[in-house]
């Protein structure tokens, strides 16, 4: 057998690692641009020349290969340094979800072991309330951004551009083994402590040449190419930007960093930096569509991958009417993220309207390389007929092996060899799939599953209706049965009644079981609906509103 | 340390096989067509069925995890299906190359340990001639092409589509580590036998996933995308026809495959199955711009990617002229191929026509991940100023580490940790890299170096060339002087005054040196110049016609 297994030292010669990435971005596009909030711009090169002295000054504060690097920060050129520098070094760059409760970052922050945290000042309140029950003991930076920095007795290192400036711009970076830890983030599931997910420099890498593969390869609309512009408004702390700043940097675009994300900034920048190609959550999308609405903004040509929530259909035909290409993409922080997405097929000619939006909105298809299924409880493969329901479990060479110190969560998570998503869908004749929904949010009433997020789509069609969130309430007689919430449109007085009889009518048309339409008493008109901490619909939160 | 490595559970829980390029593509593009010779199709789901088949059919021979398949044929679906069938099953698939000779055909045979052999019958000769000398003792698969077998005593265990035709379409391709040898190729250098060149399961489907990356990726022009028609022109023996197969299946294309070349049939096939992306050497698309010509054949939007010899200008000029996207590739049998695409860079604005002449006949820009240099003999990498001149090193992630069985010439290779060209090079501010010569070929002439291409590409633009091949011959005075060997156009009187003449004026206008002109009775006109079996120009055979 000698002869089979090319060597490991041929294999292994040139690791799959995150400074490679960098590598013909950096020779081929020096002079490319990056941008901070329109305010700062450097190059590339000083781009590459800064992660260097980066590099530097956290080696000078005791990072080493194995040290843990986290970062509270808004999307900045200083986190897309963190991006390559920490890795590179060997280290890990944890990216701290800002927007979980200070209770829970103090949480992530020992269960990860920080040994540096990076603060912009806006979090140096959250370090001072949890600052004494580290137990991790690390060394603070500051990110002081120019803003004036809170009263703290925070004993800071230094501050991340005086350290930077000072430091020499000459870094050897190392080769390790490629499974080497890059990144961490902490997923907050429905149920218990939030749960760390790793991804390896393997990891990084490959989803980013899958991820590339996908969004480039189409013949025109919903692709990125070379000469797009990049913004993210998906946070940098969220599944790494969903790993597209990797992709964006990879290929040598022009990339733009909004800093914290408010409608009118965003808006301004996207025009101002012509900027093609952006994600999102829906929430961000339908304020920016709202605030454009008001400021008369154009947005045509502006490329947008919608994820972390299902795409409604009335918030996708809003943006198309405002000339926007969007997409839905697919996945989670286990999944690195992005295994499927909304493209349009090849040589695809709509038949209508409706049916472009509906694959527009849908999980989509694969990327390359991800062995993605639809499976019934015994793990077989079910018809491709559009009907069949059954969790997404996935396979890909980027995927969460394991959450950090959560051995039983784990196994849970890779039942049967198998990744689970807990995301219920059916698959379509053109390979197209569409989540129906949460495994846990499938209500049962009258012994037939309702999908709750295809009430939310229908609901949010009727005029008047601005939002609408399905929960699944107990019920004697029926086991479940559905209650929306609902928020309506400024001056809007869409009642109870009005609801149901739109529903009414799709029953009729037979596109919507009888079981699915809410009682009046079960439709209830709210302010606001609650969101998670990345944006998605709370309804962990919704059913304990309820219950309580 | 115990958390600092990705456990290699979790990262090889998915290793990355040839087997997982098909994954989507077949389905998401179980319709698309592949054909052979514009006269059998059939969908990517039969093509899917029929690798299975062969599993089966060559699994009942006798072929195993570790087996080596030899492959004889021309470019074929049933070649397309050895590309998979073959690697999957955890044998080794190997693309003879039947331009060689029957002793060097012999030779690699043995070499590799052949244990099955699939004939196409313009081979059995071939192999009629050697069998006896054939130490692997091999078994024989016919594959008749609806062709007259000539009459042969070779005990035939089968003819493929009869094998096929009889097999089941259900194999359990196993899953096993990604650096099991996948395919082998043999390359000819310029000393000694053929050498042995092994690719990874790892190695093919990264370099599948950069050059899709690089081929996507621009804007327009020079790109691939999922409604491109594939052809390929260089042969499927070759470097697995540049990996390119691999990239056109993965992406879902419509794929043709011409059999042997033929001008005419060729041609034939680009018009009739509206073919849009090809790849071949030099010579060919001198034959198809001379058989396009003469049938009056419209060659407009086919994007074709030249590689194997440098890119004359006056032919990317010609090729231009019929509406033919044209652009150099780079690579070597050691290198995956491709490690460089002379694609124009984003939002190239040509100062001039001859300036993306130039771009488009260079080496290119290194793709993803690829790190490509030009350095000194001290391994430094030189400025980046278009006239310093070095040897083109590389890594990257799907090199051929060595030759098989030949440590010393695998050492060479890798001398200083980098895979060594043996092309020379300068690199200019842009990033493009442009091959002035290889090693060997560069022409020491009183004190200075002279590159052999740089003259054959003005002697190609002289009125009534047609092609040139320039040579060093050994001179008692100048230690060596240039020797061009030129082929006039059909009718032209072309003679060495004119073309010393024009030289002349590239000397006076200080665009070349006076070292660089050859003498009148150093330019002899030839009939042909002969071309290496994968058509190059044999400048080997040259230097010995010369010596003789």
């Amino acid at each position: 057998m000698e002869n089979l297994i090319v060597s490991a030292r041929s294999a292994y010669a040139y690791p799959l690692l995150i400074k490679q990435l960098l590598i013909n971005a950096m020779s081929l596009y020096g002079d490319q641009e990056i941008s901070y909030r329109g305010e700062l711009r450097y190059t590339y090169r000083e781009f590459r020349e800064r992660v260097g002295k980066l590099a530097n000054s956290l080696s000078a504060l005791g990072v080493h290969h194995g040290s843990t690097v986290a970062v509270m920060d808004w999307d900045s050129h200083r986190y897309l340094e963190c991006y390559f520098g920490v890795p590179m070094m060997g280290a890990t760059l944890f990216t701290v979800n800002v927007r979980l409760s200070p209770q829970q970052i103090l949480y992530t922050l020992n269960d990860a072991g920080a040994d540096v945290v990076l603060v912009h000042p806006d979090f140096v309140p959250v370090i001072d309330q949890i600052r004494d029950k580290l137990t991790c003991k690390p060394r603070f930076v500051l990110m002081a951004d120019g803003q004036t920095v809170p009263d703290t007795a925070i004993p800071f290192a230094g501050e991340y551009e005086a350290l930077v400036g000072a430091a020499s711009p000459e870094f050897e970076f190392p080769e390790f083994d490629e499974r080497t830890k890059a990144a961490t983030f902490y997923t907050t599931g429905t149920t218990g402590d939030p749960k760390g997910v790793c991804y390896s420099h393997r990891d990084i890498v490959l989803h980013t040449l899958t991820a590339t593969a996908s969004l480039c390869s189409p013949r025109e609309g919903q692709r990125m190419h070379r000469e797009d512009v990049y913004m993210p408004i998906t946070p940098m702390f969220h599944v790494m930007a969903w790993g597209i700043p990797y992709v964006a940097i990879t290929l040598g675009l022009r990339t733009v960093l909004p800093g914290r994300y408010a409608p009118e900034m965003l808006l301004k920048l996207r025009a101002q930096e012509k900027v093609s190609f952006s994600h999102c959550v829906p929430t961000i999308l339908q304020m920016l569509l709202h605030a454009a609405e008001a400021g008369g903004q154009d947005l045509s040509g502006w490329k947008i991958i919608i994820g972390g929530s299902a795409l409604p259909p009335s918030l996708c035909e809003a943006a198309l009417e405002r000339g926007i290409d969007i997409f839905a993409g697919y996945g989670m922080s286990e999944t690195g993220p992005i295994v499927a997405l909304a493209q349009l097929p090849p040589g695809y000619q709509p038949a209508s309207r409706e049916e472009e939006v509906r694959l527009r909105c849908s999980t989509g298809r694969p990327v390359p390389l991800a062995d993605f299924r639809v499976v019934g409880t015994d793990m077989r493969e079910l018809p491709r007929d559009g009907q069949s329901q059954g969790e997404i479990v996935l396979r890909a060479p980027y995927l969460t092996r394991s959450y950090f110190r959560k051995p039983s969560a784990s196994e849970e998570l890779w039942a049967d060899g198998y990744l689970h998503t807990q995301d219920v869908a059916v698959v379509h004749e053109n390979g197209f799939v569409q989540i129906v929904d949460r495994l846990k949010d499938v209500i049962k009433t009258g012994g037939e599953w309702v999908s709750s997020i295809e009430i939310e789509n229908l609901v949010t069609r009727v005029p008047g209706v601005r939002e609408c969130a399905v929960i699944g309430v107990p019920d004697a007689r029926w086991g479940e049965r559905p209650m929306a919430f609902v928020v309506r449109q400024p001056d809007s007085e869409v009642g109870a009644e009005d609801i149901r009889a739109e529903l009414m009518n799709h029953v009729s048309a037979q596109r919507l079981s009888k079981f699915a339409v809410p009682e009046a008493d079960r439709i209830a008109f709210v302010a606001e609906i609650p969101k998670t901490s990345v944006g998605k619909i709370d309804k962990k939160l919704l059913r304990g509103n309820k219950a309580a």
